[in-house]
């Protein structure tokens, strides 16, 4: 008997182009996938196949299935889901600490490399995050407390951190709210003020002092709250 | 008609079985699992469903299946292979960085809760990084360098962040041996003596000192051999 050879199954094989059409965001999160024949014209493999690609994908969770509805796009890459179900399982305290690890790391690079649109972005976040406080809108708080420690992630310019940055922070969100909610709100505040000026002024030891001195502080916290 | 009603499938609960099985160490890497029959039995399963449930996993990269031999386990956690992929399409220095990121903390959290043993396993990964300079031996050094930087990762007694260190450098032992081999090793052997004794004597701000001076001078060597 004669076996066509090739070192990726054809399931392996349509499987992977699907996941680079998400990847690459050709079909984006929240998208409901094309039917089952238009998958088997296009890329060109029978049902069984396909079935086989689509279920690999939904283990790996990139894919959703609805039963009598269809199957979607749940997320952009394969990190993301592995990440939180590994965040899930891991000690609150632990997860924090390595958060800690890629915002330090963050912010040195940021203040190295910040453009003027990202400090326009870090600057409105933290507008929010006064606002917040000032309507006493704690949930307003944490969700701009997030988005300004992406900003900084994200003005690091590097790709692989704010990837790691933004799933892992997806599944730890309610940890921190807690936190902030038993937090003074004004230190943080005080203390998101320096940070910004030292990334601004690029004082990548100013910025790293910032962040040792709030993640000292956030630790406490939260260590205060589990008594 | 009537269905059974749940939220996995037959195959995803086979295979969320199988990957407890791996995650925990009672199949270990390297080891090949039972046969199909043993495991259709065991996890009363069908062969169909116990198939469609070992592709998923060789799909996620937990197994490896050898064409006339058998299946075997190939990685102890589903974010190993994941994030070695994602490291693959990384740019080197990025992946670089984000490694850096999680050694500063590493060294800052080593200094804090470092036991003896932990202290002596630093001790001699450092002793054998002098050896090798002494003998010449590249190959060696790089080797022991990266077992001296997993056992400060590893003195932080923070699991998650050593699972993702350890993955995450299992893709770029080469780019850091090529870093090490144009880089002055007597250099980085004083500043890792350095870093050794701030971590004995819980000195984390020195620590944290010596650990930027490391960084900034390997960024230096891997962009100077870039050109």
């Amino acid at each position: 008997m004669l076996h066509k050879t090739s070192r990726l199954s054809l399931a392996d094989q349509a499987s992977m182009q699907i996941e680079q059409l998400i990847e690459s965001g050709t079909w984006p999160v929240g998208m409901k996938i094309p039917s089952e024949p238009e998958l088997m014209e296009e890329l060109q493999v029978s049902r069984n196949t396909l079935r086989e690609a689509i279920r690999a994908l939904t283990h790996t969770g990139l894919l959703k299935t609805r039963q009598g509805d269809g199957t979607y796009v749940c997320s952009s890459s394969a990190l993301g889901p592995v990440l939180q179900k590994k965040v899930q399982r891991t000690d609150a305290l632990q997860t924090l600490e390595v958060r800690h690890a890629l915002e330090r790391e963050g912010a040195i690079l940021a203040a190295a490399r910040r453009t003027e649109q990202d400090l326009e972005e870090m600057r409105q976040c933290l507008a929010s995050c006064k606002l917040a406080v000032h309507n006493g809108d704690y949930a307003a708080y944490a969700a701009s407390d997030m988005a300004f420690h992406r900003s900084i992630i994200a003005a690091s310019h590097n790709p692989l951190l704010m990837e790691l940055y933004n799933h892992m922070t997806a599944g730890v969100q309610e940890s921190i709210s807690e936190v902030v909610e038993l937090s003074s709100h004004s230190y943080f505040l005080l203390n998101h003020e320096t940070l910004l000026h030292a990334i601004g002024q690029q004082y990548e030891n100013q910025a790293a002092e910032a962040v040792r001195i709030y993640i000292e502080q956030s630790k406490k916290h939260f260590q205060q709250q589990r008594g």
